[in-house]
């Protein structure tokens, strides 16, 4: 992991949650869904398939656990759970809380609209209540 | 397995690839990209994290075969995965093949535009690339 710098777009767009045992776990600045990116710390990586056998395990290991948290904090009506990467070439995984009357329902998160910043408070109550789940 | 009907919107929008250990393998009949559908074959599932421990792993090892054979046919440019959901329940894991000139680049291709359905000789021809590859 000693190579690992997170993508300035990432850091710049998201709160910090913590870090597990591979990946960071970044909560997108954007109060119209809990939408959480997990980000594998592993350098020159753009693709989930190109992760080691190992790396692969405890990726995909720390996507379900993250989405039962995610799901459990926010009484989710469906998860949604995508490597795009089309833009932002660090290998990073949206794991997306949806509510049937989310601001993009049903259609995916990506692309529609503006983000809507969190108030500091609210981040921080929501970053506390997955990272108190994770830790 | 028994109890395992495929969606009709999936049987409806796909050509049969193959079946895997756990997944029936699906190609969305939409020439703009080569996008297959791993669908899990075990009843009443909505979302990945919600599989047996067991399942979970074989349904990601899946995943990242399929997502090799894909990108190793098309050459793609790169690889999205999602398992979103929000419109037909059943689960299902969309594994697409992105060119950098592709008709939604670098959008996600959900809801752009309408299927480009491909011609029969096309279509078997993908499939039995794929299939070769994965049987």
């Amino acid at each position: 992991m000693s190579d690992f710098i997170l993508h300035s777009k990432l850091a710049a767009d998201t709160f910090e949650v913590l870090s597990l045992k591979v990946s960071q776990l970044l909560l997108m600045n954007d109060a119209r869904y809990p939408w959480l990116i997990l980000v594998p710390q592993v350098s020159d990586m753009r693709d989930l398939h190109n992760l080691s056998a190992k790396q692969y395990h405890a990726v995909t290991q720390e996507i379900a656990q993250v989405s039962k948290v995610l799901e459990s904090v926010t009484q989710a009506h469906k998860m949604n759970v995508g490597a795009l990467g089309n833009m932002v070439p660090q290998l990073h995984i949206h794991i997306v809380a949806r509510q049937a009357n989310d601001a993009a329902w049903p259609a995916p998160v990506w692309g529609v609209g503006e983000a809507q910043p969190y108030s500091q408070d609210a981040a921080k109550t929501l970053v506390q209540q997955i990272a108190s789940k994770l830790s």
